[in-house]
This record gives C-alpha cells, structure tokens and sequence, in this order.
C-alpha cells in the first residue's frame, strides 16, 4: 500500500523547515536548496508543493498568523476577567516562549524581506494592528479603559509597544527576558485601566 | 595641483552611498559593486577607503549613530522647557522626516543583518536606550514623572514605544505619517507627566 502523505501537513513542515532556516541563517540563506535540505526533500518533492519560492514566503508568512490567530482564539474559552483577558492575548503574540519567539524573529524577517519587492509578492496584512484595535475597544465596552485615554492614541501606542518590545526581545533576549516583556505589558495595560 | 580630497568626507560619502543602496535594494543588494556604482567611484577606489565589506557595513552603522547624536546635542542648545526638550530629543530619532526616516531604516536593516553574524563583526550598541534611560531620569530630577511612574518600566516602555513606531512609520508610512508619529510621542510624554 502507498504511503499516504497529508498535502497540508507535508506543506506546514516545508514552512516549518524554511522558518528555522532563516532562524539559523537570516533570509540571506533561505534558499530553495538550504530548505529543502532543512525539511529532508530533494529539490523536486520541494517544487511540487511549491512552484516557486514567493509561493513558499507567502505560505510559511499565512502560516505564523494562522498559528497565532489560533493560540488567540483558544484564549478565548478560558474564564478570564476582560484586563485577564486582553492581557493573555497579547502575551500569546510577544516573545514570552520559544513559539512566540520564532513566531516573531521569521515574521520581521520576512516583513523586512518583502519590504523590497511588494510590487511583486501578495504580503499578508499583519494582524496585530487589528488585534489591538479590538483588544482596545473591548476594554473601553467593559468601561475599563482610564477616561483620559484617547482610544486612537491607545491603539497606535500599545501597537507599537507589542511590536517594539518584540523587536528588542529578539534583538537582545538576554537584557529583555521573557518575565521583563511580560511585566512591561501588564505595567502598559494596568496604567490605562481603572 | 592635485586635486585635495578629504579622506573622512570620502568615507562617509561612501557610506551614504551604502545607505541609498539599502533603501532602494534591501541588504540583499548592498554588495560593493553596487555600492562603489553608487558612490561613483571604481572598486579599486572603494577598497582603498575600506579593506573589507565589514569593515564599511561598520563605519556606516556608526555613521547613523554619529548624526543622530549630534542632532540630539544641538537640541540641548534651544530654551526649551524639560517637558519640550524630552520630545524634541525624541523627534530627532523617530521616523518624522527624510533624514529620521532613512536613518531609522538602515539601521533596522543593518541589525537585522547583522543578528546572524555578531560573533565575526563588532556591532555598535544601541544607543537608543541609553538615550531613553536619561531622558527618564531627567524628568524624573526635575519632579515632572507622575508618581505612579516606575522608572525602570516607564525606561522599557518608552523604548519599546519608540522602535515599534519607528518600525511601523517605515513599513507603512502612508498610514503611520509624520503628525501621528509625533502626536504619539507627545502623547506618551504628555501621559506620564505632570
């Protein structure tokens, strides 16, 4: 009997081999023949999952949001006070672990890479502007939000606030360890909440 | 007579050349051939002024540093109240014009690239930080911090604050522009101040 082969599941560990590539050796080194060496295929079992390597990017790119977007979602079911809440979700998206790390580190790598060439490459919009968006109004409905807090100034600052300390976590995860990202989020939401 | 060219001047005209390099083709396309096509000037010419490519990637890093901190000085010379001064030293760094705008993304690119390879090349610190943990501590001398500030997070936050923006004004300016960067920063200030 032939060995049966999940389409999706073989295409995930393709994405999966091209994310620890660029963990290892930036984008510079995401070539066709690194990853498939990472993900133990020739050349051509890699092609047949994708025709070209823009094929791939977009992909493994789909496949970071999916993956948060999931963790989100699951934080969802858990019985959390609102603050409890918002705070769980934007913790499963900065670099506290070794998922949200790598999850962090491949998507500025790419963002970085497509930068150059949107002309030519369909680049997913990144979620975590309208994650925040909602996170924000969500806290404001619940009445939590400080009544000095203007809720486009909120939005704008906590965005770049998850993003900045993403970038300095990755940069120098030996001075921004997981416990300081995680305190300077909880710090950032306690002062715009009652 | 011969034609008198300053060396330094040289050297940081090369660099810059490697900066328009970078925004126009990312990293990737940051190699001498095009960088000394840049320049305008012959290979032979640009290894004259830097032996290796690491050698320029460095001096270009500290140039950005180097401008940015003498605009930074040149704001401690305006009357400007603490409160005033704190923004306007915030504004020379962050993505609000060409100048900030072209500085902040070579240097995301520089670190990007670099982040692989920190054990072969020398990377200049992070000044930013060290920026940020003064400007705190200087509101905080001139009793202008609110009490329930906590220095060591209002530090964290700020940072974090200012690189997310800067990230964010460069991947996508249309919608982050120049007046609500700046707003955001006054914002920021305005709220963990008297």
């Amino acid at each position: 009997m032939p060995k049966i082969v999940n389409h999706d599941e073989r295409k995930n560990l393709i994405a999966e081999a091209m994310w620890r590539v660029i963990l290892d050796k930036g984008m510079e080194g995401a070539t066709v023949r690194n990853i498939a060496e990472e993900a133990g295929l020739s050349l051509g079992a890699l092609r047949y999952y994708f025709k070209t390597q823009d094929d791939l990017l977009v992909y493994a790119m789909d496949l970071v949001q999916e993956r948060a977007t999931k963790r989100i979602e699951a934080v969802l079911h858990k019985s959390l006070s609102p603050r409890e809440l918002v705070i769980a979700m934007i913790l499963e998206i900065v670099p506290v672990n070794t998922t949200t790390r790598i999850e962090m580190e491949v998507w500025f790598a790419f963002i970085t890479y497509v930068k150059h060439r949107s002309d030519t490459i369909d680049v997913p919009e990144d979620q975590i502007l309208e994650m925040t968006q909602r996170l924000l109004a969500f806290l404001q409905e619940h009445r939590l939000l400080k009544s000095s807090c203007q809720l486009e100034m909120e939005i704008e600052r906590l965005y770049g606030l998850i993003d900045g300390l993403a970038i300095h976590a990755i940069l120098n995860p030996d001075r921004l360890d997981p416990e300081r990202v995680r305190n300077t989020i909880i710090y950032h939401i306690d002062s715009i909440c009652h």
